[in-house]
Parts: structure tokens; C-alpha cells; sequence
């Protein structure tokens, strides 16, 4: 098996598992923040505006954690610097 | 075994492991979301609109990192870039 | 053992072990969010009609992640994309 | 060893160890959604019927998941799509 | 070692495990909803019938799940249709 | 080492811990049934009769795990129907 | 290494750590029964017969799971039916 | 390596893992029981003696789990019965 | 395989998974801070100021840990200083 | 490697790790048994008589299966009948 | 494969993961320190000099946790004292 | 490799290893039995005594089990017994 | 590969994993206590003083362990004692 | 490989992962000391010296488990006895 192959497969694989795994995170980390956010406009419905800002900062914050995980896996597939070491 | 063959098959596995294990985080945090909309709806009947509202976005930030789980395998299924270093 | 055995094996193993790893996430879900409905119909019968329709959208939306998960593992059972890569 | 003997046993030991692993969510989530059921019976005798519906598509949502893992392996034991391309 | 006593092999020791790791799922569910019940008894002994109803519709879900898993290993130990594939 | 060998040591091996993993759950949810039944008797000990019947069809049900966790095992020990294939 | 020897030495070593690995679930099992019961006790001593009563019922359905594993390790101990197919 | 020493081998090591593996769950029982037994006499000082029973009751029901996993290691350390059919 | 394809492809697997297993704990911590943003708003919501101030600050230090990730993974993506050893 | 050197080996590591191992759950249960015991002297002063002899009791019990697996180890440290086999 | 190369390869991937694991606990520890302060901000707000006092004290002493973590790899990656030994 | 630092080599880590995991049990144990003693003596300041002896004796008792760890690694370091066996 | 190649590669992955992994007890440790201390402030703003004199001691403590842990690390990096046994 | 350099490896990789090890339940546990301590405060501030003195005998006791861990890996890292044995 030649080189190109095996970096080509270990790539695929890694960027595969590595989005199954990054999502883990972010996701049960909204759905504490959107369940948290819900019981809160119960329980005090008039704040919905300050309820409704602090959420969507928040789950911005945790978005931009799945962004570096997937931005590191577009970078793998789509352009990875360190193919340069061996195509030339 | 040929090299096109080991990177099908790691590339099928990994398919269906990824997504396997990718659907699990967002799962549950639907699940969170959603049961925590129905607390609330049943606290705060009155307020359900702002509640289906904000459940609504929560959901779709949800099922965003699903879907970016889902995007990287059909990449992968479908068009891996980086099958241009392998196939001429 | 020649190419295309190996890799029917693996699609076949993985398409078995990747179901059963993928309906565990929606299946959990999907009991907190029945499991909150119930409570929720408990405490406030009189609201039924709301709880139903928050709760099917829920579960449709669960169902969905369940779905995605099928649909790979059917695409790599019956029309794998990859395989024309070794089938010609 | 042949090739048709390795599939044999692979499908056969992931057949197996599939549907176990694959009954364990489902198990779970209906063991929470009858729980919760009978919490809500026991708190409000007089809409039983509301919560024996919600119950009923509930279950029938959850035993879908475990059909989709048995019908998977179903077609993996009896009628595999993938052997066509072994057994012509 | 020949092919027939690999599978018998490989069968044989999946059959007593999926059996094993099988009834897990089922046996948690049926211990959390049996002790909803009592609990529900203990709360509102007057609507026992309900109760009881409701017990038994959910025991016969879980055990229906149990029994998908049984199935699969009787079918896999007495009658495998994948061995039609070796034995002639 | 010959065939025979090999299925012996694979299905006594396989015997003893399946048995092992196969009680556990059914273990546990007895002891949560048993637990919620004490807890019911001690808050309503009137309605003990109730209590004990769902007590004991409950048991029995979690029992029928264990056994056909069980019977797998004693049919694998005794009269494993797949040895037919390799001892004429 | 012969046969024999490899069949006593994988009995040996199941048998120690099947037993360890049983008795595992009975015990937590009991522990939670026999706390409930004391629990129970506590809170009303005046129904010590039926708690008793019930505890009893309780352990020995419990100790059946666990003398299920000691009877299954006995057996591949002292009399492993399937030596008869290598000792002749 | 001979025979006979493999097996001294093998069954020394299963011995010492398998006595401190099956003292886990009795422990973890026992503490809960007695656990209990304090918290049940801090709230019923007058209870004392039937508290003290049922305790007693149950640690020795616990024990002789902790028992049945010590005879067989007694057994396998002192007299295996295997062992009969290696050395003649 | 020549020595630098082994360091590219180590380098992408491990900046893959290093990166989707880095984002998990900060992840599940700005969920926390969120949510207890979230139910402070709720109870307090003439507080908002401090509310929000104290959160920006606590998910700033909290993104610095996953910061510290990004920028380890980059420095081994584009400029590994290890590499001026092999690469002259 | 000869022999003796083997079982000395492995006897060696076994009883470390087993020590290692064999004392978590009964420190566990040790620790959940006091602590109750404090709770309980908070609670009731008075009747510190009887709480003391409870905790007594039960942490001579819990000695107890430390003192199995303390046992067994020393006496494959320093007599392991077993060696008679091979040390003549 | 030469020794320089293994040791840049086993330094990049230890260092990456290392730092995906490390910053783990902190993250933790910093979610869980903000939640309680914005919950004693929710409770107490005119203490919220203290407060905030307090958990900058808090977040500094937890921040020198990764940074311990980030220095031992920022050493490893560009400053090994141990590579003297091998580049003379 | 001669033999003798084969055991010198595997009673060094199983050292190491073993009195890291067997501080583990023991130190949680005494987190467990200090915090409830400080809760109780905020509850009931004035039993201060009683509450500092049961502490100091379950201290004892959860130190005994870290000592019986300790002595048999020293005895492994220092003396061991089954080394007569091979330094004659 | 020659000796001190595999000693310097072996230090510095066991350096990078070692603190990654001693960093995540001392840092759950310190949120959990600050995370108290933060709630005894909002319960006792009066008490300040001996809060954070309480709240420091416990900080260094847990701080000691995380720099037993780096001063391991440090002496393993910088002057391991026991590579005067292959340098001279 | 020469022996030495193979006991100098293992040794420095062993106390690296050991001392990570063993620092983890004595935090974790002091951490669980400490926040008692703090919420004894809070409740009552006028018992702060006996609550200070039980704290410290806590924190001293819980220290020397993590004491005995650093004893072991120092005498393993600067006088093993064990290499007596193999350095003359």
C-alpha cells in the first residue's frame, strides 16, 4: 500500500468519527441550555426578550465549539496542510 | 487487497459507525429540550406561543450539528476530495 | 480472500452493530419526552390538545435522527456509491 | 477458510449481538414512558383516557426503533443484498 | 479447522451472550415499571383495575422485545438460513 | 488442536459467563421491585393483598428473563442442536 | 499444549470469574431490598409481619438468580456434560 | 511451559482477581443495609430490636453470596476436580 | 512508508479526534453556565446586568480552554516546530 | 523463561492488583456506613449506644470480605498450595 | 523507521491529545464554579463584590490547572529537555 | 531478557499501579465519612464529641484497608516471599 | 532503535498524558469547593472572612496534589534519577 | 534491549501514570471535605473552630493516602530495591 493511500484512508476515517464525536458535546450542552431557557420563560414570562438574548448568545457560544470541530475536519479533508510534506 | 478497496471499506464502516454515534448527542438533547417544553407548557399553558417558539429554534440549533454530521458522511459517501490523490 | 468479500462482510457488520448503536440515542429520547407528556397531561388535563401537538412534533423530530441513521445504513446495504469505485 | 464462510459467521455473530445491543434503548425508553404512565394514572384516575392514548403512540414510536433494528437484521440473515455480488 | 466448526463455534458462544446482554435492557425496564405500579398502588389503591391494565400492556411491550432477541438466537441455533450458503 | 476441542472450551467458557452477565439485570430489577413493594406496604398496608399479587406477577415476569437466559445456556451445556453438523 | 489441558485450565478460569462476576447482581439486589425493608420498618413498625414476609419471598427469589450461576459453574466443574465428547 | 504450570498459573491469577472482583458487590450491599439499619434507628431509637434483626438477616443473606464466590475459589486453589483429568 | 507520511498521517488523526474530544468538556460547561444564567434570570430579573456580565466573563474563560485545544491542533497542522528535526 | 519464574510473576502482579482492586468496595461501603452513623448521632444523640454497636457490627461485616480477599492473597504470596504440583 | 522520527511522531499526538483530555476537568470545574456564582448572584445580589471576588480567585486557581498542562506540552513540542540525550 | 528482570520489571509498575488504584476506594470512602461528620456538626454542635470519636474510629477502620495495600506492595518491594523460589 | 530513544519517547508521551490526566482530579476537586464557597457566601454574606480562609486552605491542599503530580513530571523530564543507570 | 534500559522505562512511564493516578481520589474526596466545611459555615458560622479543626485532621488524614502514593513512586524513581537484584 503506498503512502498517498493510507493517509487518504486514515483522513476519511478520522474526519468521520471525529464529527460523530465532536457533535456529542455541543449538542447536550443546548439541549441544557434550550430545557433551561424553557422553564424559565415558565416561570417568569415576562422576561422572555432577556431570556431569548442570553440564550441565543449562549447557544452561539456552543455552535462556535462545533465550528471548530468541523472547521478543523473541512481543513483535513478539503485542504490539509501537511499533504504538502508529501506531494509535491 | 488493493488500495481502493481498503478505502471503500474503511470508508463504509466508518459511515455507518459515525453516524451511529453522531445521532446519540443530539438525540438526547432533543429529548431534554422537548420534555422541558412540555413542563413548561403544562406550568404556563398560557404562554405557549413564546414556548413553541423558542423550542422551535432550540430544536433546529440541534439538529444542525446533526446535520453536520450527516454532511461529512455523505461527503465522504458520495465525493471524498480526497479520492483526487488516489484516483487519476 | 478477494476484495469484494471483505467489504461485504464489513458493510454487513457495520450495517447490524451501526443500527443498534443508532436507535439507542432516539429510543432514550423519545422516553423522556413520552415520559414528560404523560406528566405533563397529569397536571394539566385540561391543556391535552397542546401537549399532543408539541409532543408529535418531538417525536417526529427524534424520529428523524432514527431516519438518517436507516438511510446510510440501507444506502450502504443496497446501493453503496462507493462500490463503483471496484465493480466496473 | 472460504470466502462465503466469513460472511456466514460475520452476519451470523452480528445478527446476534445486534439485536441485543438494539433492544436496550427501546427496553429503557418504554420502561420510562410506562413508568411515567402509571405515575400519571395514579395522579389523575379520571383522564385515564388521554393517558392511555398518549401512552399507546408513545410505545408504538419507540417499538418502531426496534422494528427498524430487527427488520435490518432480518435482512441481513435471510435475503442480504450485498451477497449478489459473491454468489452469482 | 474447518469452515462448519467455526460457525458452529462463532454461534454457538454469540447465541449465550446476545442472550445474556439481551435480557438486561428488558429486565431494568420491567423492574422500573413494576416498581411505578406499586407505587401507583400504594397512592390510589382504588383504581387498581387501571393500574393493573396499564401494567400488563407495558409488561407485554417489554417482554414482546425480549422475545425479538430470543428468536433471533433460537433461529440462529436451531435453523440459520445463511447456512443454506455452505452446506449443500 | 481439533474441532471438537475448540467448541467445548468456547461453549463452557461461554456457559459460565453468560450466566454471569444474564443475571445481573433481572437481579437489580427484582431488587427494585422488591424495594418499591416494601416502600407501597409501608405507606398502605391495607391494600397489601393488591400489592402482593402485582408483586408476584411482576417477579414472575422479570424471572422468565432470567430464564430464557437459562435455557439458552442448558440447551448450549446439554443439547446444542448445532453439534449435528460436526459429529455424525 | 493437549487438549484436556486447555478445557480444565478455561473452566478453571470462567468458573472463578463467572461466580465473581454473578454474584455481583444479587448482592446489590439485596442490598436495596433489604434497605427498604428497613426503611419500611422504620416508618411502620406495627406491619413488621408482612415486611418480613415480603422481604423473605423477596431474598430468596433474589438467591435463585445467584444459585442459577453457582449451579451452571458446578456443573462445568464437576460434571461438564460436554467432556463427553473428548473423553471417551 | 508444561501443562501443570499454565494451570497453577491460571488458576493462581483468576483466584485473586476473581476474590477481589466478588467481595465488590457484597461490600457495596452491605453498606447500603447498614446504611440504612443507622438511619432507620435514628428515626425509630424504640424499633430497635427488629431493626436489628432484619439487619442481621440480611447480612448474613448478603454474605453468603460473598461465600459461594470464596468456596469455589477454596476449591479451585485446594482441590480442583478438573485437575483429575491431567494428572493420573 | 517513509518517515514523514507516518508523522502527517499521526498528525491529522490526532488533531481530528484531539479536537473533537477537546471541545466536549467545555462544551458541557458553558451549557452549565448557561443554564444557571438562564434560571438566575428567572428568579432575579432586575439582575440582569451582573447576570450577564458574570456569564461573558465565565464563557470567555471557559472558551480560552478550548482555545488552548485549537491552538495546540493549528500549531500541529500548519507549523509543527518538531518538524525542523526530520526536515532539513 | 522457565517455569517457576512465570508463576512467580504472575502470582506477584495478581496480588498487587487484586489488593488494589479488593479494597475499593469495601472502603466504599466502610465510608457510606459511617457517614450514615453521623447522620444518625446528629440526628438522635440519645440513643448513641445502639447506633454504635450497629456501626460495629457492620463494619466488622464489611472487614470481613477485606479479610477473604486479604487472605487469599497472602496465601498465594506465601503458600500457594497449588505449587506442589510443580515444585517437587 | 530512524529514532527522531518516532519521537516527533509520539510527541505530536501525545501533545495533542493530552491537551483534548486536560482541558477536560478544568472546563468542568469552571462550568460548575460560574453556575454556582451566578446562582448566589440570583440569590444575593448585593453581595456581588464577594461574589465576583471570589470566583476570579476561583477561576484563576482552576485556569493554573491547564496551564500546568499547556506548559509540560508547550515543553514537549518546543523545548524537549529530553531530546539532548539524542541530537548531539 | 533473563528472568529475574522480568519480576523486578513487573513487581515495579503492578507497585506503582497498585497503590494508586488502592488509594482511590479508601480516599473517597474518607471524603465521604469527614464531609458527613462536618454536616452533623452543624447540626448538632453541642454532641461535638461523640461525633469526633465515631469519626476518628471509621477514619481507623477506612485507613486499615489503605494499610493492607500498602504492606502488601512493601512486601512485594521489599521482601518477597515467593523470590526464595528462584534466588537459591 | 537503541535504548535511550525508547526511554526519551516514553517519558515524554507518560509526561503529557500523566498531567493531563493528574490535572482532572485537583480541578473537579477546586470547582466543587468553590462552588460551595460561592454558595455559603450567598447564604452567609456576613461570614466572609472565614469562608475564603477556609476556602484558601482547602485550595492550596487540593493545589499540593496537583503539584505532587508536576513535580513528577518535572523530575522525569528534567533529571530522571534512574537514567544514571544508562548514561555514564 | 538491554535489561536495565528496559526497568528504567518501565519504571519512569509506571510513576507518571501512578502519581495521576493516585492524586485523583484524594482531590476528589478532599474537594468533597472542603465543601461540607464551607456549607457547615454557612450554617453555623459560630461553630467555626471545631468545624476548622475536624477539616484539618480530615484533610491530614486524606493527605497521607496521596503520601503513601508519593512514597512508593519516589522510592521506585530514586532507590528501588528491587534493581539489587540485577545491578552487582
Amino acid at each position: 500500500m503506498n503512502e498517498i493511500t493510507l493517509i487518504v484512508l486514515g483522513s476519511t476515517v478520522a474526519a468521520v468519527i471525529g464529527i460523530a464525536i465532536g457533535v456529542l458535546g455541543p449538542a447536550l450542552a443546548m439541549g441544557k441550555a434550550i430545557s433551561s431557557a424553557l422553564e424559565a420563560l415558565a416561570r417568569q414570562p415576562e422576561s422572555e426578550r432577556s431570556i431569548m438574548r442570553t440564550l441565543f448568545i449562549g447557544l452561539a457560544m456552543i455552535e462556535s465549539l462545533a465550528i471548530y470541530c468541523l472547521v478543523i475536519i473541512l481543513i483535513v479533508l478539503f485542504k490539509n496542510p501537511l499533504l504538502a510534506y508529501i506531494i509535491h
